[in-house]
């Protein structure tokens, strides 16, 4: 891999900062506001910016570099798009839930839903979400679809999920504006409060988080190399694990599947890794 | 141009969606707000969102999409360079007199300034804009900084245009969500007045636009192409303009300085098409 240090330097700081993120959101909500718990009120709206942090930007952000830790070449390609299709689906369900905590808090405190430009983006953003996983699988996990298909729709996936990740941080934001506007009212956010410090804090974690991730993902020379250039690689004596990873690379995806199957899958596969 | 047809399609819907935007935010001051004055009221304050908008999301956006307007490939690379430099100088103009504007308001309506997360991430992207306006004269349109700079620094150009850009919308949305619940007291903003919904779908306009222009400018396939290849392609009866492009590109960036200034912007521009 080229520039490997700096790669190990800006994955470590997406770490320590998401990580960093995780805490700062967590303080929040069980320092300075009432706790979490399932019961309409504050406690129960505390969960929206706890998995949203947790799972629709921190989550989302590690499955969307998940192809460049190097360490996960010596698994097959299929093996990581069930990885990455996995913690996406894990995201998408703390995102969902996170969703329903801040509609039944609103139902039962009688706040009408869907009114701020944070609802608006925001609900598109889960139902973008929705969509994006549900065409991802179809057209790059199972075996059905054509190749023409999948490469003509790779650039737009790619960026659907960039964009729907940037999306979902300037969500975030705007829901921490609105939040400490309302929660905060003696004294009010312009008085600047130890906890409207910690949150903007927190809001700049996130900016820095994704700006980490964006920039680990859009590095070309970070790119997966193909299981072909990764086979031949360890089958040189290129790796460490040379009996492991060559039957992972060449078998794992293909030949334990049945023929016909295993056949459209190892020509998808061959595709796959000329466009992604 | 691969793709031309989509090309012209994404680039005309971002022109109406930036200039749908313009109107919205013009609207919004002029119609729901208190118009425009440099009064140090509201109505200076409003200087605020209209410059921001026109300048700093859409102008932007311009300045930096325009090397891969077709239309512009018989300018050479430099005139260019003055180009996408002059359209980012413009939009740190308006985005400073917005800033200006909003201290301004703030002062008179002793306002705390700097207190919230919109302006702490706003003032950070005006910073780095001056900074990226800067490094970027400098490296890239002045002749003096060596091959190897221009060349390990520009994916860091690309990234922190796309980067600024992309934080600016997000702190846009931010400006929209705190103005609409300090500015709407009766109904308020969680009774969906109509210059609520009005100013929300001002929001989708721009996070629409953010998308086209990402889009647009991370489309390997729409880049400029180097100016060698123009020159060939122009040279063997391939463009309408012949005889104005061979020397537009060969010469007036190069020829019309000195000797020694000259060659060394050669040598730069050369290797700046490698690099771009």
């Amino acid at each position: 891999m080229e520039n490997y240090k700096q790669f190990l330097v800006t994955l470590s700081s997406a770490g320590v900062v998401g990580v960093i993120a995780i805490i700062f959101v967590l303080r929040w909500v069980l320092y300075y506001q009432r706790g979490l718990a399932w019961d309409g009120g504050l406690a129960e709206f505390n969960w929206h910016p706890v998995l949203n942090v947790c799972g629709f930007i921190i989550l989302q952000g590690l499955a969307i570099i998940v192809y460049r830790l190097p360490w996960s070449w010596k698994y097959s390609k299929l093996t990581m798009k069930f990885i990455h299709a996995s913690l996406n689906l894990v995201a998408f369900i703390f995102a969902v839930v996170a969703t329903v905590a801040v509609f039944d808090y609103h139902n039962a405190a009688k706040i009408p839903n869907m009114y701020s430009l944070h609802s608006w983006v925001g609900l598109a953003a889960v139902i973008l979400y929705c969509l994006q996983l549900v065409l991802g699988v179809s057209l790059y996990l199972l075996p059905f679809a054509p190749m023409s298909w999948r490469a003509a729709l790779m650039p737009v996936h790619v960026y659907s999920g960039l964009f729907i990740f940037t999306s979902v941080i300037a969500v975030a934001l705007m829901g921490i504006t609105e939040k400490l506007i309302f929660a905060l009212t003696n004294p009010k956010y312009k008085d600047s409060p130890p906890e409207a410090i910690f949150v903007n804090v927190l809001g700049l974690l996130l900016v820095l988080y994704g700006g980490l991730i964006l920039w680990i993902a859009t590095r070309q020379s970070w790119k997966r190399p193909s299981d072909q250039t990764l086979h031949t690689l360890h089958s040189n004596g290129g790796g460490e694990d040379d009996t492991k990873v060559g039957p992972a690379l060449s078998q794992l995806s293909d030949g334990a599947e049945g023929d016909s199957f295993g056949e459209v899958r190892r020509r998808n596969n061959k595709f796959d890794d000329q466009v992604n």
